[in-house]
């Protein structure tokens, strides 16, 4: 809990948190608050809440599919179906939280780099080549950033940074915690924003 | 498919079926549009969907009952968690049927009060007894209610719709569809009114 920030839950396969990545900084900007982010992976959140990835859903996954397509386009965002789905998140998330520990002030711009790489520019981000291209790209050591995702402390963070947020109620992605006050869902950042304008209601 | 007309679908043990009916009308009357009631059976389309009531679900359902009565708070509306939980449906849902079929402009009126009943007001809907109550509280006839509610015709009717309903892919309540275009949840009811608004994007 920080009072000073948002703290931004996603999931580098969830195509709603590529969305909420997109609009989540105008929000905090606007409010004069932080980004904290935390890159989580759902197959160990699903493994305790007896969750699924919407697309498998009867129904469900058909008009998420249709719906996350229009929501982007409302958004004026570029968005494309991965070659690959589920997209294999854990390189990137191991590469966010290397950065975050090494770089933090490039965590935003390879976290963009890595969601647009996944929705919107159909690159193979499932690959550890492709996620080190990015963080490259981004401005870092393409060695560094090796060494970095097979170093087992940064392993084990990403566990642990899931364990966390699991512990903290989120089962989906986006999610986000405002002083303890949690929303979920791209839609819920109008409640958030609401929230933080308010102080609640 | 109306192009007069939103259709919403809920179920009467759904908090945000409930939120939604408060608000539909409005967002209907501000567009110039009809809205068409379409109660149906949740427990059927879990059956197809293989989904299930959010509140039992692990981090989400206290999540959900959390954010029900924060949203509705948001909205200035009255909410209580009934005393039994699912909330039974079966006789809430035949008697909107019914007065869908012998007094149509009766049927806004019959919906809130079994919606406001079931989570405003504290009331035992899940019993005939309370249901038709409710009815004759909205100036229906009490006893033609009871055969109403008891006719095989109008029970085949109920599951005939919630069918109908799955075909069109409805598979949570609320759930609304406009000229072919669906939308779920309270949170959409915004993408509901841009797209009438609009045309759509």
């Amino acid at each position: 809990m920080n009072d000073s920030a948002i703290d931004f839950y996603f999931e580098y396969s969830s195509p709603y948190g590529y969305i909420a990545s997109e609009l989540i900084e105008a929000l905090a900007e606007r409010q004069g608050l932080r980004v904290n982010w935390h890159p989580i992976l759902l197959g160990a959140v699903f493994k305790t809440t007896g969750g699924s990835p919407l697309i498998g859903q009867p129904l469900k996954g058909d008009y998420s599919k249709h719906d996350m397509a229009r929501t982007a386009r409302l958004h004026n965002l570029a968005m494309t179906w991965p070659a690959k789905f589920p997209v294999f998140p854990v390189p990137s998330c191991r590469a966010t939280y290397w950065v975050m520990q090494t770089h933090p002030d490039k965590t935003a711009a390879l976290v963009h780099g890595l969601y647009r790489g996944a929705w919107s520019t159909g690159r193979p981000v499932w690959e550890a080549d492709t996620v080190l291209d990015i963080a490259a790209e981004t401005g870092l050591d393409r060695d560094a950033a090796t060494a970095g995702i097979a170093d087992q402390a940064i392993k084990d963070q990403v566990k642990a940074a899931t364990e966390a947020a699991i512990e903290k109620g989120v089962f989906g992605s986006p999610y986000f915690i405002y002083r303890g006050e949690p929303f979920w869902g791209v839609d819920h950042m109008r409640q958030l924003d609401r929230w933080i304008e308010t102080g609640g209601w």
